[in-house]
């Protein structure tokens, strides 16, 4: 079986993504991830740009990783200094890592227009620089920048390039898509005829700007390259680069290359949340392979077929990426879907019981209205429960006020909630403030209850998401709170749904403290 | 050279998104949408499966659509049912469209499994029904569904199954990768070995479950399909369907293919909006070709070699896909970025400027406290000005005090919004309702500062976005706030970042009033 290298570049080429900062210790965290995962290379950065990367290099030494092995990248030197005074250089040294990155330009373009130099000069820029770290003891990868750009311009000077990093000791030439728009039968030529030229192993680094990132990078290992580089979720400039999360499942369980182990792809999607959490990005639902549609199946027809083999419309087990599968509730459901969920709420449910179609009617009726049960399954299981049965009061709200008042232009305002809630007869009246008027209602709608309920002190609000929904009626615009809730044991999530983001948060607070009370006494 | 068709299914399988519901009126106006862009056939919609789409297609008869065709989608009749009794056969007829795209099985696991029916009897479900409607004077399409994985599991019967199709009329042939898993090169494999078994022209049809959809279709027409088939963004169950908006580019541009006009792929980004707009879909910015960071440029070394020369980082040129470059703001940005903007905004600046350094810090920290000015350049400019010159205040607030109040569990709150403001020593104090906090105060602001400013009633509120950031803080998180604002000549973009969603807002609404007041004067 052929290995196949992965070589992470998240902390480098993904942190140029738009939106995109990592702090050190971000940096830090994921690379622990990574090494979980077990990627070969993490690209950790580029010491000579920015001083927040060199001190990562210094902290990554700390770090004790299984697999991984931390790269420092940089760019050949620049024309007019000499190698051992070029700070790019002198930087990368300093990193300390066992294996260094050096890009270089291979497009005449690039070597024309941007370093402005002669093509025969930046084959020394390339040679030297290469034959400088090797000297000073560093694996030295080469970076070919736009090497396909620059094989359909000039293939001999592209070649030359690669000739010039190899005699100098580069131990892999990496072929980079840098610009994305390389098209995956010329990936495969390009990286055949490349073969014919060089002896050194090849690796491949492609970008997602004609949306072919992952085939490229997947139509080279076919053809022969034994590194592959990427990115988690594909982040990146532009596009993105071409996507891990994709390549390393599509190697293992497609291609049936050797690169990380069974039980490190079945973190995939762990991962995956990981890295969106740390970047502060929301996953992409939509994803291949992780993310949390990639097996949800909603049409009446798919949802009849999975249940009788799943392999109908599921390419792989989810299982072996960590993934799962899904039913979705939604307008295009039918009753299968419906009862499966009553089923998995322990509601008993017959089949042909006329609620079933209630259920139905409801549901489209509040998708209508903007709520949306994919993410929140704790008000369906409310909702249900309130049609069917199994639910009951536990407080009535008499009324509240939330106050949010300014009384000087450079301070924050102040918040502040009073509740009146009735519980069984007895009647909390009680107030708090907070940092905003839904934390100070959510506050004092808790500081009322637990009097009453001690156990929902155990609650810890996870998450807590708003959409605006129609932004065309700007401040006017329906909003939906989406918010999670834990207690250490279990997780739900709830909706809420109004003009007003105080009455939307409301409603997904109640539903999570009336979801934790009915659980409770059910246990 | 050679011509493609393009084949649209975002109203039918693109409907099977997650999250999405399309109304018939949503329909309509994308069909016109599809019609500009030039796609040859929309798929409408499964008549028999869904009362709405029936609507539709009455509805559809009324556009007067310049190159697009509408198509009707449907199974094979079922397997007790003679076709001229079988409802989904005569729906599709009811349907009224000259086209017909019909759908049968054509993985043997299928058969089997899911409709329970032996080899041949499908084989007979396929030619029947296709014969009928052709004797109906229907120019019927075969969707072969799941193909690939019928091929690889029993290459005969998939090939039978095809053959059935094409004695019984089918005017086009359309191997479907339903379930997403297949690669790149055993697509091209495939096709061409179909190719050597049926005469009939062939089209292909991708899904994303691997991330290589768009590639797969790409192959599939080097190995000579003639029909594309996908839904715009990529819409579509699961990781979705083939993208066209990445299609058509890589189709005209990559591999110069007749399929749409120039002039007609100029408009792709506005295509591509207008459909994120009805599926209430945030676009997704790094998309390929038409998203807002395709052509963005962040890094320093990049953003200097795209001011030299723009094809040194872009593969294409932007406008040709309605798309335009963008020097992006961000702590990786350098003082190349701060003047490219200052001269945008017409502020004087010499490249030497101190303050050039200090406007480069204040933005590291605004965007450390969770700022972002990617997509509120309005703020980005007051900051500029405030820091340079340009900038002079219109209003002092005094105070505001914003009250939610909620009197009875089923009713909506009550919101209500008091200012004071102090315009050149007048006091003004007012008061006003509104749907919710956000609206009240807005509404009592613009109030106050009319009388003094007249044009602000030409401001509308465009867009009004609500972002958690770090959601692990529940209800007490920070929040940013983007808002659009308009007056008919110009957009611009406002944010405000705080723990206090009202707070946010505010800031987001004086930054957006006060650029209104500073354009109206330089005018």
């Amino acid at each position: 079986m052929r290995h196949i290298e992965i070589y992470d570049t998240t902390l480098r080429d993904g942190a140029q993504s738009e939106d995109m900062s990592f702090s050190v210790e971000d940096k830090l965290r994921i690379s622990q991830k990574l090494d979980f995962l077990g990627v070969h290379y993490i690209e950790g950065g580029w010491p000579g740009a920015n001083p927040k990367d060199l001190l990562f290099f210094k902290e990554a030494k700390k770090l004790s990783l299984k697999t991984s092995k931390i790269v420092a990248f940089g760019s050949t030197r620049k024309a007019n200094h000499k190698v051992s005074f070029d700070p790019t250089l002198q930087s990368l040294l300093h990193a300390g890592t066992e294996v260094v990155t050096l890009f270089g330009k291979s497009w005449n373009l690039h070597v024309k227009d941007v370093l402005g130099v002669p093509l025969k000069k930046n084959l020394e820029l390339i040679s030297d620089s290469i034959a400088y770290l090797h000297s000073k003891g560093k694996r030295v990868f080469f970076d070919a920048e736009h090497f396909f750009d620059g094989y359909l311009a000039d293939p001999d000077y592209a070649i030359l390039t690669l000739g010039a990093a190899e005699k100098a000791g580069a131990a892999c030439l990496i072929l980079c898509d840098t610009n994305g728009g390389t098209m995956p039968w010329q990936v495969k030529e390009i990286v055949k005829a490349v073969q014919k030229e060089v002896k050194t192993p090849l690796g491949i680094h492609t970008h997602n700007d004609a949306e072919v990132a992952v085939a490229n990078a997947l139509m080279a290992v076919e053809a022969g390259v034994s590194q592959v580089q990427g990115t988690i979720n594909g982040l990146g400039e532009r596009c993105g680069n071409a996507n891990l999360t994709s390549i390393l499942p599509n190697l293992k369980l497609k291609m049936q290359f050797d690169c990380i182990s069974d039980e490190q792809l079945s973190h995939l999607q762990e991962v995956s949340r990981f890295v969106s959490e740390i970047a502060n990005l929301s996953p992409n639902k939509y994803q291949a392979y992780v993310g949390n549609a990639a097996f949800a199946h909603k049409g009446g027809v798919h949802v009849d077929a999975v249940r009788k083999n799943a392999r109908t419309y599921e390419h792989i087990a989810p299982e072996k990426v960590g993934n799962k599968q899904r039913i979705l509730i939604s307008d295009y459901s039918g009753r299968g879907n419906i009862l499966e969920k009553a089923k998995e709420y322990k509601i008993p449910l017959a089949p042909d019981h006329p609620r079933v179609r209630e259920i139905l009617h409801q549901l489209k009726d509040l998708e209508g209205q903007g709520y949306q049960f994919e993410g929140a399954e704790g008000s369906l299981e409310l909702m249900m429960k309130k049609a069917i049965g199994g639910y009951r009061r536990f407080f009535k709200l008499v009324g509240f006020r939330v106050i949010v008042e300014k009384r000087k232009e450079e301070e924050t305002p102040i918040s502040e909630a009073t509740i009146v809630v009735d519980v069984n007869g007895q009647i909390e009246h009680t107030a708090a403030i907070g940092n905003g008027p839904v934390n100070a209602l959510d506050t004092a709608l808790r500081k009322a209850l637990q009097k009453f309920y001690p156990s929902l002190s155990e609650i810890k609000l996870l998450d807590y998401k708003v959409r605006v929904l129609a932004a065309q009626d700007g401040s006017a615009s329906k909003v939906r709170v989406l918010s999670e809730s834990g207690d250490g044991h279990i997780k739900w999530g709830t909706v809420g749904v109004s003009e007003n983001i105080i009455e939307a948060s409301w409603q997904a607070l109640v539903d999570s403290i009336e979801y934790k009370l009915l659980h409770d006494e059910e246990v």
